[in-house]
């Protein structure tokens, strides 16, 4: 379903002449994601990805790429870039962008344990050392003025009560001031369906597309709301410890954060539930089948708010 | 029989800390190799390779580590280095400069098919494009001038037949001229021993401290004098050819080369025959059981003096 671009392997094996990866053996589509054409390519020489962009242009992708080279150089579990003859990363196929990586192991897992979670936190909290000094810079660009100009298109679509709930929490949000927490560069959409297990291993965090720079903490609250909530919303108190202790074993929190917790797992909701929201009630073309529940993140947002316990002390 | 410098886990722990790849799980020493300390380095990431250089100083390194990373992001078969948190390759041990790279798949090999000897042609000539914008210089430190300081040395404890053999293919190589011949990065040193085989893929090429910028033509003629030579010597036609089919595929063989041929058979087969006799009749302290019989490398000389076919035209 989401081959936007075609390719064959007439297209392709000119393609790969560009690199040093050997002959074409094997291309299959990949039938996950949403934004992107992926196509499985298998040479000679083993198997890889091939992302053909469809909206992000060539030269919005230096960060990301960079930034996924940056990490797999220090060993974190991300899929490495391979450059092409001409030493760019970047090169072009059927008038798409394109992103050549190594295939990384594993699957992407519906209902993780608590040892998983524990895992994918280790490996999040070593993604935020390893990136320290990564020289690219990106701001969110799915920040509270994002969530604030959603939030502006959608009011006059929701019930009453929950444009209301919407109306105060960004109200809340706007009155926080995460600046003085440790910022870095964040996933900011480490979802299950973009991390790959290996087993109770960390196989690899892909779709880097929304990385950004950003608290840190938000990306641990971004993460514990997808991996360590129940399918009503709630948090998952075992898996939700594991993710922590997991993280914190790796970066410890700081005083700050602690402090910032609940709001910060209430901000990370926010984000998706505003998100949900514009692709509900302004699908783009073509992506009213990818809409997802925006009430989950409402669910996950009320949750948070009716909450006392948060772990992180 | 290589761990020259002891590591144990507790010198581990705290050099890893300034890795991102978890915890220690194990340490193995590895016994190949004559000139490093090696280690099976394993971690809750995985497993690793951890060089603890004997001879060579930090600031000789990042010659051979930046190339090796270089090929691993074009999608070499090559072991990628991991850096550390400050960003660097090379990082320091129990006094010794070190290197921690991934653990490439697959074993060493003593007696190639042909269909191995062709992927190994392939991946070298990949490696030779890959390298094509490499901005690293290093000459060769084991080039005619060795050979003739080498010879220099040895002459005296040679059968006075042997040294006439040895005077008058100096004297030949001394009067040919490779320089016209493609040049780049060569590995110099893709003996069995420094090649991994997963089945019949290469698995990977290990080994790059003999790196430099020579001849491409040399680095085939030396992998083809161990990968396709019989133990008396003599070049085993079948495995020989499908090296040459390999390499040529991806990179074809130019007239000039085709021309210089059997002379750079020649050389490469001096380069070993020369050290071995240093190793032979000089050995450095403690180095003796590792000294190689000199007399292997002369019969493949006199074996490639005595032919009239190679294949390359």
């Amino acid at each position: 379903m989401s081959v936007f671009t075609t390719v064959t392997a007439e297209d392709l094996q000119p393609f790969l002449k560009r690199y040093a990866i050997g002959q074409l053996v094997d291309l299959q589509g990949i039938a996950a994601g949403v934004t992107n054409t992926n196509y499985f390519v298998t040479t000679s020489h083993g198997r890889y990805v091939l992302t053909l962009f469809e909206t992000l242009k060539a030269e919005e992708l230096p960060f990301y790429v960079n930034l996924m080279a940056h990490l797999a150089q220090h060993g974190i579990a991300v899929a490495s870039p391979i450059a092409n003859l001409d030493d760019d990363y970047i090169d072009t196929l059927n008038g798409r962008p394109t992103l050549l990586v190594t295939c990384m192991p594993g699957r992407v897992i519906d209902t993780p344990t608590p040892v998983q979670c524990a895992q994918v936190g280790e490996m999040l909290a070593q993604m935020h050392r390893a990136a320290a000094h990564y020289h690219g810079r990106m701001a969110n660009p799915r920040g509270l003025a994002w969530w604030q100009a959603a939030a502006t298109a959608v009011y006059e679509r929701m019930a009453p009560a929950d444009a209301a709930l919407l109306r105060r929490e960004l109200a809340a949000q706007a009155a926080a001031d995460f600046t003085a927490l440790p910022q870095g560069v964040v996933h900011a959409d480490l979802f299950r369906d973009n991390v790959l297990m290996d087993g109770e291993q960390v196989g690899g965090f892909i779709d880097f597309y929304y990385a950004c720079n950003d608290a840190l903490l938000y990306d641990v609250a971004i993460t514990l709301n997808d991996w360590c909530v129940t399918v009503d919303g709630d948090i998952d108190t075992a898996r939700a410890r594991a993710l922590l202790v997991g993280y914190g074993a790796v970066r410890p929190f700081t005083a700050a954060e602690i402090a910032a917790w609940p709001l910060m797992l209430r901000a990370a909701a926010l984000r998706f539930w505003t998100s949900r929201l514009l692709d509900f009630h302004q699908p783009a073309a073509g992506e009213m089948t990818f809409a997802k529940d925006p009430g989950h993140f409402q669910r996950v947002l009320s949750h948070h708010l009716a909450r006392r316990d948060f772990w992180l002390a």
